[in-house]
């Protein structure tokens, strides 16, 4: 399990819903380098992260299929055959879930129901790796978190997510749909979205930064987090996928250097050379589903697979403003996508 | 709060969605001596529990609307100044949310943020008091289930009752719609759809002893279950829309005499004085679902309402058996309901 987690992709066919976002596009040039056979399935929903430009550079090395999971008939016939199927395909943001949460249901919930049948009805012999998200958990009783404490999400979003996990598990454990659930933390690093700042904080600050503009940091900036690096990130997906231990599993896939929201942005301004830092009071409608600190406790899925994050912070941010120095405007250059006002 | 919450339902306005079933028409009937407005929403659906000759001998003392909770436009009328909402519409068999999953979303997950929307926008000052289940822990890591266990559901309905729970504890903590979640054990008791066996045993196990019929227990009968007579679990649905130190909090509900199956259909059989008991083996789509031992520990409820169990199960029982004998032909006879094989 070790090293042989990626020989296991060679010209496998997998398939990644979500493909053209953020970690799964990353998730794809690793596949495509490992000699795997990588469908696509993204419905490029306008502010939701996918961008044909993530995956440019490896076109001609894996196919790309538009297409929406809430589409059932559709994603009938795109699980066949796929030997893997990286589900990272959702809806990201937690405003927007307060704001539309129907849409919040029908693609992080009805979606996967729907995917999940598919697979039972036209491929039962196929893995799926959910992305899930620590959002599930709500505001922490104790630190790190691990995966017994108690799910308890504090918006539409972390509601969704956990149902669509746990029909994962549901499917794993009753029709032996092989299915396991990766609670991600924050996740950073090339190809997020940074045109608004819906989706976390996290790509919006990087972008701030680069831009040498102010970050406005709620509170006293004393809430902690945890960070994962994209490939690190990509890495947990690969390893989850080749491995039958994690079936009908839940883990949590965190960072192992929590920090402040401060230290995190000072780091982040150094590392940039540019930008500055404001404090400023919570606005409602972040502060009433805000969850205070949190970072998570990944030992389980450490034990599980030898997964351990490789890429610290000061190292990742300088890999992400190196990229997005490089192809800022293939991220922001979209009138239809203007940044909100932070 | 002991005796005054009665009091409190005078003149008040309810809403009980799901009214016309088993629970629903009992709270009805208890609404209505206590002086309350009653509006009941129920769809009669098929195969679901809704019965208009539940509210029968009381229609001219409440309104029964025939609605879809999964209708929005007419929810959106329907809540309007209402001042308690019950809310114990829902698919409530778990077999049939595995084989049609889909449906047990619309009505146990969308529906209800349908409603909580709908009061949010129409009706933000009601207080909503759902109908949770115990079916949201799954199988258990330990006996008595209080509400720190983790919520890991075993079949699709539990998945979605999570949600449908969920979505009530975010609308009172975001919006301030008062809500609180009762987490129902198995209730017994008149009223009860005892016309086919896929909403739980209890109401089957009654129909198979009072006529005379043998009682199938799966395995050697050793699980163990509590109960709730459905005049306790209407008094709880009372006690907790009267009391707003249970908004935003979630609450077992179950019996104090835990028993075990092979114990619980000797009782019956005493009691019905028919009937005979048989021991078959685990057929595989309950086993598959099954949690194995459960009985809940309901002493946050308790501690916050004073509410306590007041009916033992053999003095339950006499009432059942009492009421089914006199009305047996008005929940048997419909041939569109004809009884599924055990």
């Amino acid at each position: 399990m070790t090293a042989d987690y990626r020989d296991f992709y060679r010209g496998r066919r997998v398939l990644i819903t979500g493909g053209l976002g953020f970690i799964g596009s990353n998730l794809a040039h690793t596949l495509v380098d490992l000699g795997a056979d990588v469908l696509i399935v993204d419905s490029l929903l306008q502010d939701y992260g996918g961008n044909l430009f993530n995956v440019a550079d490896v076109e001609n090395r894996l196919r790309v299929n538009i297409a929406d999971i809430r589409q059932g008939t559709t994603m009938h016939y795109l699980v066949g055959g796929r030997e893997v199927i990286f589900n990272l395909a959702g809806q990201v943001s937690h405003l927007d879930s307060m704001r539309d949460p129907h849409t919040d249901l029908e693609i992080n919930c009805r979606s996967q129901l729907t995917l999940l049948e598919a697979c039972r009805q036209y491929n039962p012999t196929t893995k799926v790796v959910f992305a899930g998200t620590r959002q599930v958990y709500g505001r922490p009783d104790r630190l790190p978190v691990d995966e017994t404490h108690l799910v308890r999400p504090t918006d539409i979003n972390g509601i969704n997510k956990a149902a669509g996990e746990n029909y994962h598990l549901v499917y794993n454990n009753v029709y032996g749909v092989r299915a396991c659930s990766l609670r991600l933390t924050n996740v950073y690093g090339p190809r997020q979205l940074i045109r608004h700042n819906r989706q976390g904080f996290i790509g919006w600050f990087v972008r701030l930064a680069l831009e040498g503009r102010e970050i406005q940091v709620y509170g006293d900036g004393s809430q902690v987090r945890d960070f994962v690096y994209v490939d690190d990130a990509a890495d947990a997906f690969l390893r989850a996928g080749a491995s039958d231990a994690c079936n009908g599993e839940v883990f949590n896939v965190g960072g192992d250097e929590p920090i402040a929201h401060r230290d995190l942005v000072r780091l982040l301004i150094e590392e940039a050379g540019r930008g500055s830092v404001r404090f400023i009071p919570w606005p409602d409608d972040q502060r009433r589903i805000d969850i205070g600190s949190f970072y998570s406790d990944s030992s389980k899925f450490s034990a599980a697979t030898g997964w351990r994050p490789a890429v610290n912070l000061r190292e990742g941010f300088r890999r992400t403003f190196a990229y997005y120095r490089q192809y800022f405007d293939r991220y922001v250059d979209d009138p239809a996508h203007a940044p909100q006002p932070a």
